[in-house]
C-alpha cells in the first residue's frame, strides 16, 4: 500500500489534530515537531524533530519516499521552505503568495482594501505623529498590532496616546516588524467563518459561527452563530470565498469577523484549520482537519453539513489542574466530546477543548463550558 | 503530563481505529503489532513488535512506565498474557474468565444455555454418530464450526452428513479444537447489539442494527435495524446487559443475533470492538472505540445516541485497486465517510469500510455501497 504522505511543519495541537483523520483516510502524517514531548509528536505517524528554520530538518521532512504535499500549522514559516520545497517538486499548500496575507496584518489589510471587502479604518504606523493623527480620528482609541508574528493576543495593545506605542514605535524603527493601527471596532460580538479550497477552485464553508474571546484568547464558539440574519450569513460565506478564491489560498482557511451595526468587518485571517473551527470535528460531517487534508492533497471536498442544531466548543485553557487526563474521570456528561492535546498545563495556555452538540442552545451551551470547567479545574462543589 | 497508556494485543484495523480517539483523549496506546507494517503500527503512540505468545514482547508492552490496563483487538488471547499482566498488576479487560465465553463456542452455548438466553439448536460433535443424529433431528442439514479460532467464515461448514464433517471430526480426535453443531437457522435477517460495560458496572448499549453477510464476511451494517419491533428491540438489549453483566465483561462486547419467525436467537459474542459497530464513528455521539478505551479504564461512558435517523456501513473488501488511497480522488460523495486501514489488499479481505449517514434509508444505502465500490474497484462506467 502506498500511503501518500502529507508533511505538516509545526507540532502543536493543530497538527495533532490531523492525525485522527489521517489516519481514518490512510494517509501518512510526517510532521516537523521542536521536540519528541511536541503535542502532534505521538499521534503522528512520522516525526522529524527540528525546527522550520533548519535546512537540514526541513530536507528530512522532504526526503524520500517524498510527501505528496507540504503544508503547515502555523503561518510563521521562512521563506526558505518554499524554497526547499519547490527544488524537490513537493506543492507547498498554501503558496508563499497566499500565506503572506495570514504572516502579514498590512499586507493583509492593502489586500482586502484592494478587494472591496469590509475592513476597519486603519493605517501604518511609523512615528508617534501617525498615531496621535489616527486617533484624534478615530475617538482617541486604536487598537496596535505588530504586522508580523502575534497570535492569542499577543503582538496586540489597545493605545489612548502616541506615548503609549512608544516602544514598540521604537522596536520597529530598529528593525522589529511594522506596526499597523486600527480602529477599536464597537463591535456588538465576534464572528467567524471556515472555508477549504483545493487547488481546483472547488471551496465549501461551514456555517458562521459565534466566537467569544476572553483576554484576546477564544474562549467559546457556538455553531451556527445564533439569531445571524440570512443577509449577514451570505455576506460572511461571500467574504470567504472572495478571499480563498482571489488570494488563492489552498487548504484551510478562517475569516474571523466583527459584527457591528449590523454590518460585518474582517478582523483576522488564518491560513490553516483555526481554533474557530474546532467545533467541525464533532459538529459537522467533515471537520475541517479532514478538509484541510483534502484540500490541500486536492481531493474531492467532504460535506460541511452540522449533525446538530447546535453545537458549542469551549476552550480549556490552564488552571488549577496540572494532571489534564484525570479529568476524564471527572466529566460525567456523556455527550461532552473532550480533546486534550498533551500539552503542559500553565496559566491560560489553551491544553484542550470541549464540544457539545444538542438540540436546545442555552442548554447546549452549559453543559458544554460546565465540562470544559472541569477538565481544567477539577469537580468543584 | 502524564497520560495514561493502554496496552493492545494485537495490531490490526480494530487496534489501528483506537488510536484516533485515543489521540483525541489525551490517552497514550501501545500497541502489540506483528511487524512495523501492520495496520495499526504507524498511528499507535508507542508500538512493541512481536507475538502475543512471545513473553518478552508482552513483558515490554507491559514495562515502566506501566499501562494503566491491558486490552486487545482479537480474542485469541493466549492464557499468559493474563499472567504476565496480573504478576506486574496491570488489570486485563476483559478478563480471561469473561473471555473465555468468546473465545470458546462450546463453553458460550452452555452459558448462554445456563442464563436462559435464546441459543439455536446445538450439540458437541465428537463423532460421526453425534452428527448424524443431529442431522436427523434437525433437517439433515447443520452448522458444524470449530469451538476455537474461527472468524469471518472460517471455521464454520454447512454440512448435510456426518461424511461432510469427516475431516474436521478426525483432527479433533487428534487434538486439534472441539467441534458442534448448530442447527442452520432459517433467520428472515441478522442483527447486531453493542454494549459496553465498564468495571463498575455501568453499560450502554447503541441502537440494535441490522447486518448483512455475504460469504460468510460482514458487508453492509444498518443502523438503527430498519422496522425493528420495539419488543425485539428491548429483548436484543437485555441480552446484552445480561450478557455483559453476568459474564462480568469490561470494554465492549457484540452481540450477533438471527431474527426467526418473530424471535431473535444468539448467533455469536465478541468481546471487543467489531464490525457490527463501525458505524458508530461516524453515526453515533460516542464511537465503539472511544467507548471500548472508556470502559476499559473505568471512565465514565458516553452517550451513544445515533447522530442521523440512517447510517449505514458499507466494508470494503478487497478487490480490484491494490492502491486503496487512490480511491480518495475517486469518490466524490462528500458525505461518505472513508475508512483505510492501510492493509495489503487481497479478494475479499476487509480493507476499510465507508460510513454514510442521512435521513433516507434507501439512499443512504445505495450511497454508501456506492462509495465502497468506488474504493474497491474504481470508477465504473
Amino acid at each position: 500500500m502506498t500511503s501518500p504522505i502529507v508533511a505538516v511543519v509545526g507540532g502543536g495541537q493543530l497538527a495533532r489534530m490531523m492525525a485522527p483523520v489521517a489516519t481514518n483516510l490512510g494517509i501518512t502524517l510526517r510532521v516537523l515537531v521542536e521536540s519528541e514531548s511536541a503535542a502532534a509528536a505521538a499521534p503522528a505517524h512520522e516525526t522529524v524533530v527540528g525546527l522550520p528554520t533548519d535546512p537540514e530538518a526541513i530536507e528530512r521532512l522532504l526526503a524520500h519516499p517524498r510527501p505528496a504535499v507540504l503544508t503547515w500549522e502555523h503561518e510563521h514559516i521562512p521563506a526558505e521552505v518554499f524554497e526547499a520545497s519547490e527544488a524537490v517538486g513537493v506543492p507547498a499548500r498554501p503558496g508563499l503568495e497566499a500565506l503572506r496575507f495570514a504572516q502579514d496584518k498590512i499586507e493583509m489589510r492593502q489586500r482586502m482594501d484592494e478587494l472591496g471587502l469590509p475592513n476597519p479604518a486603519w493605517a501604518i504606523a511609523e512615528t508617534a505623529a501617525d498615531v496621535d493623527a489616527f486617533l484624534d480620528a478615530h475617538g482617541g482609541e486604536a487598537i496596535l498590532k505588530t504586522a508580523r508574528g502575534g497570535y492569542d493576543g499577543k503582538g496586540v495593545m489597545v493605545i489612548r496616546a502616541s506615548a503609549d506605542a512608544h516602544g514598540w514605535l521604537e522596536a520597529t524603527a530598529q528593525g522589529g516588524p511594522r506596526l499597523l493601527l486600527e480602529e477599536k471596532v464597537p463591535f456588538t460580538r465576534e464572528l467567524a467563518v471556515q472555508i477549504a479550497r483545493r487547488p481546483s477552485g472547488d471551496a465549501c464553508t461551514w456555517v458562521v459561527v459565534e466566537s467569544i474571546q476572553r483576554n484576546g484568547v477564544c474562549s467559546e464558539v457556538t455553531a451556527p452563530a445564533p439569531e445571524l440574519s440570512t443577509t449577514l450569513a451570505r455576506q460572511a460565506e461571500g467574504i470567504a470565498r472572495t478571499i480563498a478564491a482571489e488570494l488563492d489560498v489552498t487548504g484551510a482557511l478562517a475569516v474571523e469577523l466583527f459584527e457591528v451595526d449590523g454590518q460585518i468587518l474582517i478582523n483576522e485571517l488564518a491560513m490553516r484549520p483555526h481554533n474557530s473551527g474546532h467545533w467541525t470535528m464533532d459538529g459537522a460531517v467533515t471537520s475541517q482537519f479532514e478538509q484541510h487534508l483534502r484540500a490541500v492533497l486536492d481531493l474531492p471536498l467532504g460535506d460541511t453539513a452540522p449533525t446538530a442544531p447546535w453545537t458549542v466548543m469551549a476552550n480549556v485553557l490552564g488552571g488549577e489542574r496540572t494532571e489534564l487526563e484525570e479529568s476524564l474521570a471527572d466529566v460525567t456528561d456523556g455527550a461532552a466530546k473532550i480533546h486534550l492535546y498533551g500539552k503542559g498545563v500553565r496559566p491560560g495556555r489553551k491544553v484542550g477543548h470541549v464540544n457539545l452538540s444538542g438540540a436546545d442552545r442555552a442548554e447546549t451551551h452549559d453543559r458544554a463550558v460546565a465540562a470544559a470547567a472541569v477538565v481544567r479545574d477539577g469537580v468543584t462543589s
